[in-house]
């Protein structure tokens, strides 16, 4: 199902060179990494503000506003979602010992 | 690229009703919404703060773990990541007319 | 040095019932719970995105915005700075043990 | 009422040499920036959350939690409460005119 991810991705790649006045996108790489980060802490309030009601496609919307907006952080750091998928990928071959360490860690 | 996020979401969805002293994530399910949505709240500052510097590997890694707890909550709502990927497919095939029209709500 | 606190609970405190069309505090009255958490949301990140930087007045300003939209959802409910205050002096008066215990469950 | 704020603002600026296995806020203070505003931002969500909830006296201790971490970041730059104070007083003598300005802004 990622193939939308790649679509994507690449999507917003091409626009970090774009006009700011032609792209959402483009405008966001213009005004910088700090507003891009705003961003991203809006909408992840947003996503759990969304989860403590009871509606799910507002909640998808949300999701999707996040995930997005991670991803132009990341294509301005030359990364993308294909490495957090390989990052989530790496931690699937860990075991199950591994995994109650990290939630050691985690809590 | 993402066959790994059909096998995680699969994964998590699996651990709603397992024992929570056998996973972290079961653990999470068992704490309720509010200690996801603090976990995505945390980790979302901390792809924040990662993002302010220099370590792409550990921006990566903090990415991961804010779209792994948003796919817990996800869970927790009967929903997945191929919500949130339809939902950023349907809106790919938004024209620019209408992308820029989001952008004027967006800002 | 308070009083501002004092006078500022206050004139929040008299808008609840503003034309919305008057004042920005009203009109946040008006949208609601969720439209003051995501300033405050918001706000808390521009504050830390600015303690990253080098401005102090920068981070001085994105506090009182934290602080203000916090005063105007404890409004929401009913409640106020002296009941922050309160609580703040409350811990004051407990002993470095128990500031022990407090930072172990903070950890 | 601020007597208090002014009084844990001397303390907290008194535990930045402080031995950090002597008290909370000095090892936040060794941890450096980044432990400090991961705890604002953790504490900013729970307070978020605490917000949908029914507690009241849940929602004031989060608050607290929250102008306490803050006031620790504050420190850490050499500021204080007083400047957050200073700057709400500064905002309080500007005319409701400009309020509508900054409001438009805001929005």
């Amino acid at each position: 199902m990622s193939d939308v991810l790649t679509r994507l991705s690449a999507e917003i790649d091409s626009r970090r060179h774009s006009d700011a006045s032609e792209s959402y996108t483009a405008s966001l790489f213009v005004r910088g990494d700090d507003a891009i980060l705003k961003k991203v802490g809006e909408e992840a309030v947003e996503f759990i503000l969304a989860a403590k009601g009871d509606d799910n496609g507002h909640l998808v919307s949300e999701a999707a506003d996040v995930w997005f907006h991670m991803m132009v952080m990341l294509s301005a750091k030359g990364l993308g979602p294909a490495d957090v998928l390989n990052e989530l990928q790496r931690r699937e071959g860990v075991s199950g010992h591994a995994e109650k360490a990290s939630r050691q860690k985690e809590d």
